[in-house]
């Protein structure tokens, strides 16, 4: 897609001097999904995160065959630290791009971008995009399109759409993952930061995002924000539009009683959020159908899990799932049958 | 407001060489509903637009007490001509700053930006903001709200809200309109423009745009996009959540068919809008009310308006309104009165 950015792999993934494993859950997230593209690791001292995968200086990782260097940690703050600057300029010498989500971008470290631009290689702010997009026009495209949404964000879009995607390939079928945000697009390599995009063309790059494809074609589009949600909703209805999707799966977290941050917004009820998210999407698809509920039950045992389930299905009616624990093949079934 | 546009009054308005009346809307509708803001205007040769306004060259115009040279057109192509660069540079050595709507910024004219910085006036181009906002909070602000929303675009929410506006001050009522786009930027010389806006901080850029205000005090707010339309919902939802309304009118074209330039988008019946409004601006004020219809009647005749207005009062138990042709009297009732 000549729109949306490109990485190159495969990765070494530098983890800084971060002592605390949830600030590095970029790097393990790109390790979990895509350990193709992780050919290496690299720390600063005193790093208390480990990757489990082969220790490389930028120059062993180059000469190893690694394209680019990404930044696997997001430290308090968002700001990349003095301290990082000497192993960033030896990776660009070292002939590999860099790939950063932070909120600085790479340009404001001295001295990086003249660097880069001498030895050829690119500094990606994947937070940042350059591209430009067109105004959304709402025309059909070819091949089927699946989109998660969420009653809040934070809840496991992403990885719902990661595994969907997983176990759609696993079935022989040809689907593909759309990243729509930072940790997406290290995970898979391309995709649309959509919440940096100008408002005026959100619609216009998810449909950029997902294009004509071959009518048996999958995209599996990863969901932002929550239509429920006062900051973000905006963005969660562009990206629905333009991803004009044939089938939803909405994705919940059954502990939070209301949106996360946000103490006098309660979680909207599963039915409500399921008949609003279809009534939007229909705009734009006039056959979109809801063929999954995924349950993020990180913290529940297994039995209050499969009670859960139970009482899910019961009263939507819907195949529920939880994208770390369960087996997909009857949600794949459902989502391949109108 | 700190992160919202502000534009110096009163205007020499130049309308270039435009030989189309349309094609000067944003000049009549700043002569129209800015009177006071509109000092002179300036031709080139071969222009056939005339405003009815004293002429003045640049130089006359900062003589007679101008602030500002707005460019009042929008030619074919939304490029700024080769031919209008000599007056441009006068008017900045005249002292007057330039606001611009036009898709090229001011500072690609050459040589511009530098006589402006010498001569300590300022390029405005209303489409390209250059604030940063804060993410949208939801938090209930202080002071009274008022959003105009509609089934399609172009189709008359910012007149409506300006009508408004205007009618509920006629009364004594303390009523700001509240800009959202070029046009209505231009005619109150404040706003923001919402579509240039990142995704991430569209409710947010809506939240700074009506900060908190005395109890009683009424923001009247410009509407964008419709939520049903495929470029421009997220748009519209984002603004309706960040301007958290206690009142909506909702603006209607009742000759148009199908959205603007979207023949396979039929416009949904009034009473399916009405809903869904109400629903998605509960998200933010749980007390949001409808309070009136406004219908775009511009090609209608006198019994066709008549008939349309009881036809459609009838249906909604609303008041029905031209804002271009109706007395508001009643309906400014209806929206102090809860």
């Amino acid at each position: 897609m000549s729109h949306s950015i490109e990485l190159r792999k495969p990765y070494l993934i530098f983890v800084g001097d971060e002592d605390s494993a949830p600030y590095a859950k970029t790097a393990y997230g790109v390790r979990d999904w895509a350990p193709e593209a992780c050919l290496a690791q690299t720390q600063l001292p005193g790093c208390a995160v480990d990757l489990a995968l082969p220790h490389m200086s930028p120059e062993q990782a180059a000469e190893a065959g690694a394209r680019s260097l990404l930044i696997g940690v997001a430290p308090r703050g968002g700001r990349i630290p003095a301290t990082w600057e000497p192993l960033l300029h030896r990776a660009v010498q070292a002939g590999l791009d860099i790939v950063s989500g932070m909120h600085t971008t790479l340009d404001e470290i001295p001295g990086l971008s003249e660097a880069a631009r001498k030895r050829g290689v690119t500094l990606v702010d994947v937070r940042h995009p350059r591209q430009t997009f067109p105004v959304g026009t709402g025309r059909k495209r070819t091949g089927k399109r699946l989109a998660t949404v969420g009653t809040d964000c934070v809840l496991g879009k992403k990885y719902t759409a990661l595994a969907i995607a997983k176990a759609m390939r696993a079935r022989g079928i040809d689907a593909d993952f759309r990243a729509t945000g930072q940790t997406g697009i290290m995970i898979c390599g391309s995709g649309i930061a959509i919440d940096a995009v100008v408002s005026d063309f959100i619609s216009g790059a998810a449909e950029t995002l997902s294009p004509d494809a071959a009518p048996e074609h999958w995209d599996v589009i990863e969901g932002q924000g929550s239509l429920f949600h006062p900051s973000y909703a905006g963005v969660t209805l562009g990206l629905l539009h333009g991803s004009q999707p044939d089938v939803l799966i909405l994705c919940h977290d059954p502990t939070r009683q209301h949106l996360k941050g946000l103490a006098d917004f309660p979680i909207v009820p599963l039915p409500f959020a399921a008949k609003r998210y279809l009534e939007e999407a229909r705009l734009t698809n006039a056959n979109v159908r809801l063929a999954g509920v995924s349950l993020n039950t990180s913290q529940l045992d297994d039995a209050e899990r499969a009670r859960l389930f139970a009482e899910t299905e019961s009263v939507l009616q819907l195949p529920c799932f939880d994208p770390m624990k369960s087996r997909l093949d009857a949600l794949v079934d459902r989502i391949l049958t109108p």
